[in-house]
C-alpha cells in the first residue's frame, strides 16, 4: 500500500503515535477495486491509480487506506474512494459488509503475498462499481481504466506494489471475468 | 414462489413439456431482493411485490423466476427485475456471480424452509439495489417499500409465501441490518 | 464436465428424456474442488481426477455432477465426492450453502469461459477439504494431488477440459493461495 | 466482547499501551461461531461459552479475541479457539479467508448492533466446525451446545452480550438453518 495517511486531519493520531502503533498492532485497512460496469452489471473496466511512492518510484495501486477510530468500514471506503477518485466519482459501495476477501499485509516479505514495509495491515477488500467522473486527487497522478484482459498483462501487474497484483487477480476471479 | 412462467414467449418449453420437466429435474431459479440504498450504500428500504397467486390468494413475494435455456444468470435476473418492477427500475445487479445464498424449494413441505408445490427449484439469491422508478408489471399488483424494521414485522413476514420470509431474513442478516 | 449421469439408477430420467431436457433447460450441477488442508486449515494440495472422456481423450477434471430431482445440493455434493473419491475420502462439505462462485457451462463455446457441448449447465462451486483416503472410482483413473504452485502450471491447467482450469484458478484465488 | 487479552504473554503491549491504542484505533478481532456438523455437513449444534464478565455478570459469548501484531488471522482464530475450547477441540478453520460477515463493535451504543464499551473493534466472523472434545478453559466456565432451534430462543439470545446475539443470528442465516 502506498502512503495514505494524510496531514489533512483525517487521522486522529500524531505521526509519532501512529508510527508507534504500527509497530505494535495490526492496522485495519480497506482496499477497493474500482470497476466500470455495463447495463447488465458486467465489468467492462478496472481502474488503477498511478502514484508516486514514498521512495519516489511511480507505481500503480488500488484505492486503499486506513479505517479511523469510530469510523464505519463503509464510511472509510467512501472517504478513500472520494479522496482518490474525486467527489464526482459516484461509487456504489456494496450494500453488504462481507468483503470478497481479506488481504494480510506483513512488514516481513514472504509471510503472505502482501507486503507493507511500514506495518502489519489487514485489509477488507471490496469491488466497487463507479458510475461518475473520476479525477485523481492528492498524491494520485492519474486513474487509468483497463479492460479485464489488459489489466492481466504482466507489464501492468508488475507496476502494482506490495502484492496488490495478487489482490487484483483475486478480484477478477471473484468477478468471474 | 408464485407462478412466474408466462405465456409471453420467454419460455422455450410448452406448458406440458415444462410440467413434465418439473416432475423430473430441479429447475434453476433466481431470487432477487430489491433494495433502496442511500448515498453510503446503506439499505434504507426493501421492496416486496403483492401478487395474486394461482389459488387466488393475495401474497407478497420477492422478485423470482426461472433461468431459461442458453440464458446467463445475470440476464435472467435483469429480465425478471424488469418484468416485475418495470423498465425504468434501473436495477444494479451485483458485478460478481457469487449469490449470498441458495434457496432449495422442495415440492414436499418440510425438507427445507422453502416450499414450491409445483416443482423442485433451486434458486440463486441476490440483493439488488434499485435506483429508478418502479412500476409493478403483469401479475404484480403493487410494489411496497418497507424499512428494514417494518419488513421484519410478523404480519409482513406472514404474507410471504413458500418460505420466502426465511430468504428475506437471510438477506437482512447478510446486509447486517 | 465429463459424463456423470450413470446407468446406476441414481438418475430418474431415461437417457432419451435427459437428452431432451438438456436441449431445453439449464441443468443444475455442483462442482467440488477437493483440497488437503494442514492443522491450520491452510490448503496444502488440490486434487484433480484423471478421466477418459467420451471422445477417448484423457483429461483432468474437478469432481462434478448433476443435482437430481428431490436431492439436496449438499447430498449431491457428497454423492459425487463419494462416487469419484471413494467411500473413505471423508469430505468436509462446508456447513453454509453459499457457493464461492457459480460456473455457467454453455453448449456454445465463448459465451462464458465454461463450455459443455452436451448441455447448458449451471454449477454451484465449493471447495471441499478431504481428510480420508481417496481411491478413484468408476470412470476416474486416478486422483492426483498437486501443490498450489504445481497446479497452476500451464501444462496442468491445459489438461483440464471445458474451462475447468478457469474454475480452478477462481478457487485458488478464493483460497488466497 | 468479554475481556480476552490475557497476561499470558500473548499480548505484545502493556495494559497501559493497549488501553491507549484502544482509544485511538479500531482494533482487529476475530469472532468464531463453533458448530457441530453431522456427516452431511449440516449443523446440528451451536456452541456458546458461559463467562464471568468484567462486571461480575454471567454472560454467554462466542469465541472472540484480538489479532496480534504479526499474527495471521487464521492463527488468531486457532489461538482463541484453543484458548476457549481447549487443546482437543479439533476446530476446522475454513480454508478460505473470506469471513461470512464483519461485526463493527463501537464504544458508543447504537451506532451498529454491536457494542464494546472498551474500544472500537472490527471483527472478522467465521463459522468453525469443531470435531473434538471441548473443555472450557481460563475464564470460560462452560461450553453449552444448543440445537439451531434452541439457540434462537429469546432467553438464550438475551444472555449474549455486546450485540453478539445479532452476530449469532447472522451466522444462522448464513448457514441456512
Amino acid at each position: 500500500m502506498t502512503e495514505l495517511t494524510t496531514a489533512s486531519g483525517t487521522s486522529w493520531l500524531s505521526r509519532e503515535e501512529m508510527d508507534s502503533a504500527r509497530e505494535r498492532l495490526p492496522i485495519l485497512y480497506v482496499d477497493a477495486v474500482p470497476v466500470r460496469v455495463d447495463d447488465h452489471g458486467t465489468v467492462s473496466a478496472i481502474g488503477l491509480l498511478l502514484r508516486v511512492g514514498g521512495d519516489g518510484q511511480i507505481k500503480r495501486s488500488l484505492v486503499s487506506g486506513r479505517v479511523l477510530y469510530h469510523e464505519r468500514v463503509r464510511a472509510a471506503l467512501l472517504r478513500h474512494l472520494e479522496k482518490d477518485l474525486g467527489p464526482l466519482a459516484l461509487p456504489r459501495v456494496p450494500p453488504a459488509p462481507q468483503p470478497f476477501t481479506i488481504a494480510e499485509y506483513f512488514p516481513t516479505p514472504g509471510v503472505t503475498p502482501f507486503h507493507d514495509p511500514r506495518q502489519h495491515a489487514v485489509s477488507l477488500a471490496y469491488v466497487v462499481p463507479v458510475e461518475g467522473d473520476c479525477a485523481p486527487q492528492q498524491d494520485a497522478l492519474e486513474l487509468t481504466w483497463f479492460s479485464p484482459l489488459e489489466v492481466r498483462e504482466p507489464t501492468v501487474l508488475a507496476e502494482l506494489a506490495n502484492g496488490q497484483s495478487h489482490l487484483l487477480l483475486q478480484a477478477l476471479a471473484h468477478l468471474g471475468v
